[in-house]
């Protein structure tokens, strides 16, 4: 994939919310490394985070500080990722909540901590604070591509989506940044993403709204099937919209829904396309089984196969692999011969044996593209769901067999 | 690892079991690809097989012809797997049978079929029954190397184990040979063990015996995850010691029990050491657990994650990617405060954090081995399980990623 081909997209900004970035060296000197959201009174926050129980200090902190509710503050550093550093973990997110709070005349706990690098070494806490200032006095609702750049780690892009959307003659934005490039990379951790939208969304209905958009997004993308210890997407809405939504239902809900998805869809599909070493984009999508869990697990069972991964990146139509993985993928009684398997529009698989009218050549020609789909059609109900994925090449290989440096 | 250096056992012959094996030309010209096992009368034989769903034909007619019991012939052949090939697989494997058993005075349902090799392609069998003959001639108990050899597709070398027991002054045997270098390769499938004990054993207490010991030994490794849909593992006992074991209890029971472990489990590491583009010979062990399945999950874990296994193949002792698969490996309310892990005898992880005693220099020291222990305590429960792995290296890709030829 050509990496370079990835363009910068217009990001409007959103009312309520302000973006600052400093240089604190924590890895790199000169690198943007400490980034600050600012949000005005009145807005709400959610957030989902990762389910390892080895979740990273921030991770505990942010968590319990959103249960307190009346957010005020975002502070995201690179470079280290503050997991697996027990009790003194902790005391260092703390640490950097109070001293975002001094500054910002909040409270402590109106602040959100998040860290993505390396794991296992302590926060390197001083240098931190000491750019804090600097973060707020460059605050700026225009500064997104900024954030975008300050939570990078080995990332080989900024990753940033926005959408507008219209509402009772009103114009409203969800505007998000990610980082991420395999689910954990040589040691740096992390998935992360922020998302701003200027609606005024009720508690319940943005712990809802958050959790369904993740599902339909970063909860289907798979590069390497490794979760980290950090990961976490937040949605927050500013409040500025006329009206309060208050239900998860009805025009306004699923506007606002349709916005969120799609932002968050093209983040977490920038990230796959980012993928350690990943010179194809892969949709898996799974159709005809008797629930969501089943579906899943079919699409993960191909997703996570190294035998598939390294198949599809040497454009080998290697269809046996993929039956095989539809074949482990633990669905109890699953009937073969009702299942029938396609590359793009190519049918390949049916009657539990390769398609009579199948070529290698048709299917070669699919999979030797840098984008397709392999579609697998169950035959036992009515559930579909859709994930993401890449290959698995030598680069991924040479990128996380480095030595950490 | 120097594969190389992997000596040929002595194989102990088992009364009651001949072997035969021909060349029918099925991939390449000239190569041992049909085999024959030879039971005599009176023996009983029980097997586990693949739990894939597109589990392979010979795999269905094997276990519908073992219901009938009085198994008196095992053919196999490799280079063509005969899966994924819909009802003329079964017909084809069935056609085998029939020709092996015209030739040996059997009932087709008296024979087992197995095949390994290509997915998706029909076999040949006008050739395997040309070579059939062939096979019944050299019938003899001394050819086990032969038996190794004539199952191998992609295996670098043959996998042969062999004990000997001595109960009530009789000296009994346990010998069997495996094949397998993952659980599928580039498009070969399957792993296959056969085993032959000459001890007299009831037909239930084998069919416990078969299913314990392959989930010690067989059920224990992961190369790359990956389950094939020809996996089979099947234990003969010919039944020519003087006492006939009823129980799966008692001194003989466990002697026995012990033999037919220890041969498998050399079978299973073989297959792990001889795994596709393997550097490391890698033991997982985890105790604590508060039940089998949580300690299988977290080794499981460990062993698929493919961040800790290119750590492993860059000798790179990055305890951050073991602690967060064990972190995501599922377990419900895990405490981390609890989790030691250790490499080889050096304690690396206590308390959520690196031990304060660890050094990057004493992991790596460990890790630079060619075999070596992950050790994981969990402190939840008492139960405790061993699986083994190999590394994921450069070579893993390279031929994986090969075109079918």
């Amino acid at each position: 994939m050509t990496k370079k081909a990835i363009v910068w997209p217009q990001m409007y900004p959103v009312a309520g919310v302000r973006i600052g970035a400093a240089s604190a060296g924590i890895k790199k000197p000169g690198r943007l490394d400490v980034l600050l959201f600012a949000i005005d009174e009145g807005a709400t926050v959610a957030g989902v985070f990762t389910q390892n129980a080895f979740c990273a200090a921030p991770v505990v902190v942010s968590k319990d500080h959103l249960a307190h509710g009346d957010i005020r503050y975002l502070v995201i550093n690179s470079g280290n990722a503050n997991a697996c550093t027990g009790e003194r973990g902790i005391q260092d997110a703390l640490a950097t909540c109070e001293a975002v709070a001094r500054l910002g005349n909040a409270e402590p706990h109106q602040v959100l901590p998040f860290s993505t690098g390396v794991i296992g070494e302590f926060l390197p806490v001083d240098k931190i604070h000491a750019a804090l200032p600097q973060s707020v006095e460059s605050l700026d609702t225009e500064a997104w591509e900024k954030a975008a750049r300050a939570i990078m780690t080995t990332d080989t892009c900024p990753k940033g989506a926005s959408v507008q959307f219209e509402h009772n003659g009103e114009v409203l934005s969800v505007t998000g940044v990610a980082k991420g490039a395999g689910m954990i990379r040589p040691n740096m951790a992390t998935m992360l993403a922020f998302i701003a939208t200027d609606a005024a969304v009720s508690q319940p209905v943005l712990d809802i709204l958050v959790k369904v958009a993740a599902d339909r997004s970063f909860n289907r993308i798979s590069i390497d099937g490794d979760t980290s210890t950090n990961d976490a997407c937040i949605l927050v809405a500013s409040g500025k919209s006329r009206s309060l939504l208050t239900e998860s239902s009805g025009e306004l809900y699923e506007k606002l829904s349709d916005a969120v998805v799609a932002v968050m869809q093209q983040l977490a599909q920038a990230i796959v396309r980012d993928g350690e070493g990943a010179t194809k984009f892969v949709t898996i999508q799974v159709s005809g089984g008797g629930s969501t869990d089943e579906c899943l697990k079919v699409a993960y069972s191909i997703a996570h196969s190294p035998l598939v991964k390294t198949a599809l990146y040497a454009s080998d139509a290697n269809w046996g692999r993929i039956a095989a993985a539809v074949g482990y993928a633990g669905l109890p009684d699953l009937d073969v011969s009702l299942i029938k398997i396609w590359l793009d529009d190519v049918l390949v698989v049916e009657g539990g044996a390769r398609c009579s009218s199948y070529t290698d050549e048709a299917g070669t020609r699919v999979v030797r593209q840098e984008e397709f789909c392999i579609r697998v059609e169950l035959g036992r109900g009515q559930c579909s769901e859709t994930i993401w994925t890449s290959d698995l090449s030598h680069d991924y290989v040479t990128i996380n067999a480095e030595y950490r440096t």
